[in-house]
């Protein structure tokens, strides 16, 4: 029952737990009341990690993070609204990109990838224009890795009683959000990132008093957040054909983050992942890309090789045949690859592609592993 | 590995194969190319089915069926086009929905849900309205079950030079659809119908020279169809993660499509099904709704006994308590029940449903099964 698949470190799909995997092995039939304890159960369990139970509802999605994101800003902001986004990577770039498809105003902050967001930047944005109704912000740019400060953000938007929109794609359920402390309106996650389920399905924790609101802003009839939390309150079932395996898995997985220990345990040991990643690299010679205090434990960018035997390609085969699938940099001016830390794979993990590492350099004659320190 | 769950005979999602389920038992990297390779061949076997291969597309897209077919719409349909209807149940009504919500001018046709659409009446439409761009129609219309004659609409269609886009969401791979002989511009279907995979994903077969033209419709970045096709052949990957689990599913699902004969062979199944059901519930006395002239070999709709003792809800209860899950009608003015005939089981699931469904007739005390034939 157990894969021979390699352990893959990347943003994701993730390694998944065998028991996750398994709960895949039976059909449901969507109009079922079993199938719909089940979506009943996610719903609520999300809402916990959160601490939104009560004043918050969670929307399930079909599709990828993406499709979540997309109608969260479809849902929430009307027509006429005009969305701040503070940018400091490519899926900052995509917040602002579903903005435009969707014909909603928008300005932008922007930033290089290896800076935070400011939450003074955008107190003064929101203090200079009043026709701002929302801001959208990525909780952990995975681009380069980069956690933003969500709560301070947070408090600056509620002091000028805009909407939050947060893409917390891959930070949910492993780094703090408590939405009795940290004001939001919206935020959006996905089946297949730190919650450890497969991919196929994103979900939406909306403030109820604004989703009762958000009645026909939506462009589109499937991402329609509000049509999909009222039919689902009215009848227990989604409105189109739920992805049945897919909510299962996550069903079974958040059984499993709940038996771990949840947020703490489970942000813990993406830590703990992500400081034996950069230790042992560095035992290599390798650099992180960004300054520690703003390294989120969730995906560490390392410099390349500065070597003339170095191709990402190659690199990447050789660590894959060694068991381990690693990630491309995303980074537009400097050579890098990506490394995750976040999935179900045992302590020997991080170690174990560490050596894969180590191994690899060796068989591609790779010596000069770390540039000379920029001027 | 088998699953104690109960025969699905709905609509979908189905019951499929252990083969099938057994696929998702790994994770795959969505940037590898072994992933990539699974993509690229469930491309080409759908192109296969529908003899599309070298003058079609096939785009896949994350999510259920409708949010494909919303996607070819939003895609296919310029801002400013004109969209005809012709309307003869709920997923037309959903053609003509998504219209409107995406800001599409809409024309219909409005039928009663017995009656299968009219070429005769399309010909007239589009005559008398040449703003009319496009012909959204869908194949069988599940709501009632009816056969909708495809070819003959699209030679219509053909001839005024219009767009023609289709919903074979329950008839794709099991009733023919060629492109050589049948023109359109685009057929949706999903992952989890008649090719018999699992929910979460669905897939547009787009006319490459209509396709060509299409960049800038769309009202959704998730949802362009142009920009996941070109996405796709530049890089092998997916625009957004995709559900890759589901994915690896229905590339094991299609090779079983393969071995088992392709369309005559699965058509030809689910025909047995279909007939096996209407002649062994006509022994318990129930009538079927539709003229089994254009009645789809898909999903049956039958008339619900005419006894006080009959209500739905234990009806389904019962006959699920003995293995097998049925689903409720979707006519406004008629009480009704569907089976479906689709999904992997043997020759033995449809004699044990209709078993099942007169064991249960004798649980409920129903005596009364046919109404009195209407005046």
């Amino acid at each position: 029952m157990s894969q021979a698949a390699p352990i893959l470190l990347t943003p994701g799909p993730l390694t998944t737990s065998d028991r996750t995997r398994q709960a895949m092995l039976r059909d449901w039939g969507s109009w079922d009341a079993d199938f719909n304890q089940i979506t009943a159960r996610i719903r609520k369990e999300v809402l916990n990690i959160v601490h939104g139970t009560g004043t918050h509802e969670c929307v399930p999605l079909q599709g990828s993070g993406t499709f979540s994101v997309e109608a969260a800003i479809g849902t929430l902001v009307p027509r006429n609204g005009h969305v701040l986004v503070p940018s400091n990577g490519a899926y900052c770039q995509r917040l602002a990109k579903i903005c435009k498809v969707l014909g909603r105003r928008l300005t932008t902050i922007d930033y290089t990838e290896e800076k935070q967001v400011s939450p003074a930047d955008v107190d003064r944005a929101l203090a200079a224009d009043p026709t701002i109704t929302h801001v959208a912000v990525v909780h952990c740019e995975t681009g380069a890795g980069v956690l933003n400060p969500l709560h301070e953000i947070a408090l600056v938007v509620a002091k000028h009683g805009r909407g939050l929109i947060i893409d917390a794609m891959s930070s949910f359920g492993a780094l703090e959000i408590d939405a009795r402390r940290t004001p939001f309106d919206a935020v959006v996650a996905a089946s297949g990132k730190c919650l450890e389920g497969v991919p196929g399905m994103g979900f939406v924790v909306i403030k109820r008093s604004t989703l009762e609101k958000c009645e026909g802003n939506c462009h589109s009839l499937s991402m329609d957040l509000y049509d999909q939390w009222v039919y689902m309150e009215k009848t227990t079932q989604w409105r189109f054909t739920p992805p049945t395996h897919v909510v299962a898995a996550l069903d079974t997985a958040i059984a499993q983050y709940v038996e771990e220990g949840g947020l703490p345990a489970r942000g813990g040991r993406y830590a703990r992942n992500c400081k034996a990643l950069i230790d042992g690299l560095a035992t290599l010679g390798f650099r992180s890309f960004l300054d520690p205090a703003i390294q989120a434990p969730i995906i560490v960018t390392f410099h390349a090789p500065d070597d003339a035997n170095y191709d990402f390609k190659t690199f990447y085969q050789e660590v894959k045949k060694r068991g381990y699938i690693l990630y491309p940099g995303k980074l537009t001016q400097v050579e890098t690859f990506r490394v995750g830390c976040m999935g179900h794979f045992g302590d020997a993990g991080i170690p174990g592609a560490v050596a894969a590492i180590a191994d690899t350099l060796k068989a591609m004659g790779i010596r000069q592993v770390t540039a000379a320190e920029p001027a």
